[in-house]
């Protein structure tokens, strides 16, 4: 356990370098505020777990935010999508931790703001480790943990030698710039090589990968909280189609002690890298051996299904981790649950007539995330909680078809 | 199913005197927009589950509402404690249903603003009944329902006669104005029941019933549609103390065919009466004999732990209802469940810094309401899903023990 230390006086002139100011507790007369960059759907089940906790929780969106703006309350809206320093340094002097939707936002800033007293979390550390993958391998492999292979490539050269060692196609990851499938690169041979180094070539390095050969994909959301208390959830299954989440079920079918051994994992990732709130680990399992895929420090799509299926969602855990606060259980409450995506079909799709068609479907749990439809977006999600994985996958899927209006087309 | 009309216009000239104006969701191409009419805790949990289903929800506040004002965007507040038949249509108007947090509306303003074409969920024929409680009484007789022994008293002499024939002490509930406690007298003898009369005689007549010697107390909620659908929850066991709901506990421990009667009372309730959104339905079991106690339409204190507990939580299914969607499954998703109120024990209580000793209960959830701490005020609650009933009910008691301080005063 850290020594909590004096709680941050909003808009107090008095700032100190620190970055580990917690919320003194014994001394709080009144909700803390989190504040949250980014207004994304992270940011709209966060303000729904922040309501329930009676906390206050204030919005830093872009001017194209268009989720979470729907619903907050108290929202500071940014000059352009390139916000300034000034302007987030403002909006995070009046909250007593701040906490992120996603992590877009330059490490740089971030730091500054830890240097100016503000409590970021994760720090400007754990995010630039996230912001990039070429980092994040590094760290991992000196850490010691099973990845897949790869190499770090900075020149053309380095990777064609790669792809003649492993065989075409290969994978090549951009270090930055990259999510929900955007930023993954398969790769057939030498000339489509060179076009992608070429066009992309203000990302490097690049982390190369062969074509692997996966038995499963899985994940395990940690979660460690400023007074040092770290719990894991259990293991979810998560099926990527085209480089997107587009499903999850829980528990995942997994060995017994895969799933224990990618527990502990999780568990010493957010120890040994001090993150604080969730880090999602996603992992392979190739040839019954776990290894570790990414890394995500913010609540993560494989774990939205907790909100139904486990006694603490990801949400309140992330709230509570943030605020010192102890953290509630990581248990399934149900036995089976699976989430499936809501992936927009079209750059005008209007979900609202099909919609009630898709409650239909008894037990399905929707989640909308009131964006507009663009091809290939995340919209929403449907979470069913059953007997077993195979029947709430069919009902999960079911209605997401009729939103889809799948079920339309397809008779 | 009844016939879906055109969807009202907000702002339209067009007022007919028609209230079966529902939503028209092949047509809909906009998120509709519920408005809710007050802004308690019920209001704030109506907004977490708008947020999920993706609608607009608008709140109308009283000046010194303090729950939901804090996190709703779009907020109307009256300008006084008795507000005025204008502002409130001016509210309306902009909204394609509105709902009520509480039924301190009186019904004639609400069926005003019905002739002008608002759609108001529960209707004012629906809240004349639930507004008093001779009224309701009657009906529930008329229509063969099964009673407490009662009688309603417009004199004096009503009341010494009825005390005489049942008894002392009886039990005196003023027709309106009360609620959580408020409104129900325990009178000794002639004296005390003179000294009632003359006090309350604005609230005649008096509903009088004997001191009844309870097996149990249980709620059901039904749930209707304005598409016709209804549904029942399983009945949950409540515990009152001092006339406030204190626990609930779900499934209720009651002999299996008292159960189902009661969910086929609750149901037929709900249809007879033609309520659309949540019936809560309270009864006693007097003799083994399943009795109706009172009705609510609307989310109840009974209905909390649904949350956590079913598949679609009271608030879902409400707001479902009103908007013509297709309602949620009402099963339990878990073994079992207990919610346990917190209530204010004092007017200056700052329930912050018990806050970690609370939620170092795992498996606790806390739902606070962000309101001022007055003496007997229901400040929050805390649902805990288990393997029983009885662990549920422990833990759940443990957390507001900490929160009241209880744990410190007892050692």
């Amino acid at each position: 356990m850290s020594i909590q230390q004096e709680r941050r006086t909003p808009d107090s002139e008095n700032h100190s370098d620190s970055n580990s100011k917690t919320i003194d507790w014994p001394k709080v007369t009144k909700p803390p505020t989190v504040g949250i960059i980014g207004g994304g759907q992270l940011a709209q089940m966060l303000y729904q777990s922040a309501i329930s906790l009676g906390i206050e929780a204030h919005l830093f969106a872009s001017p194209t935010d268009e989720a979470a703006p729907k619903y907050f309350r108290d929202i500071t809206r940014a000059s352009s999508e390139s916000w300034t320093p000034p302007e987030i340094y403002h909006f995070a002097q009046k909250c007593d931790a701040v906490t992120f939707d996603h992590e877009l936002v330059s490490p740089n800033i971030v730091r500054e703001l830890e240097k100016r007293g503000c409590l970021m979390l994760p720090t400007a550390s754990t995010l630039e480790l996230s912001a990039n993958k070429a980092n994040q391998r590094q760290r991992l492999t000196q850490l010691g943990y099973s990845l897949p292979p790869y190499q770090i490539c900075n020149t053309l050269s380095e990777i064609t030698s790669f792809g003649a060692r492993y065989g075409w196609p290969i994978v090549i990851k951009p270090s930055t710039g990259g999510y929900d499938g955007r930023g993954v690169y398969m790769v057939d041979g030498e000339t489509d090589a060179a076009s992608i180094f070429n066009s992309l070539s203000s990302h490097l390095p690049f982390v190369v990968e062969p074509k692997l050969q996966l038995d499963a994909e899985g994940s395990v959301l940690a979660v460690r909280s400023t007074t040092g208390e770290c719990l894991t959830y259990p293991m979810v299954k998560t099926l990527q189609v085209e480089g997107m989440c587009r499903e999850v079920t829980s528990p995942g079918d997994f060995p017994q002690e895969i799933a224990a051994e990618a527990r502990r994992v999780a568990g010493k990732l957010a120890e040994e890298l001090e993150v604080i709130g969730i880090l999602a680990v996603e992992f392979f399992v190739i040839d019954g051996k776990l290894m570790v895929n990414e890394l995500a420090p913010r609540p993560h799509n494989s774990g939205h299904i907790t909100i139904e299926a486990n006694v603490t969602s990801q949400f309140e855990n992330h709230l509570r981790a943030v605020l010192g606060l102890p953290l509630g259980s990581t248990d399934l409450r149900v036995p089976a649950a699976a989430m499936v995506n809501l992936i927009s079909n079209s750059n005008s799709q209007n979900l609202l007539p099909l919609l009630p068609a898709a409650l239909s479907v008894k037990g399905a749990s929707l989640h909308l995330y009131s964006k507009s439809s663009r091809k290939n977006r995340k919209i929403g999600h449907v979470t069913v909680t059953a007997g077993s994985v195979e029947e709430a996958l069919e009902a999960a899927h079911q209605t997401v078809d009729h939103l889809s209006g799948l079920e339309i087309l397809e008779g």
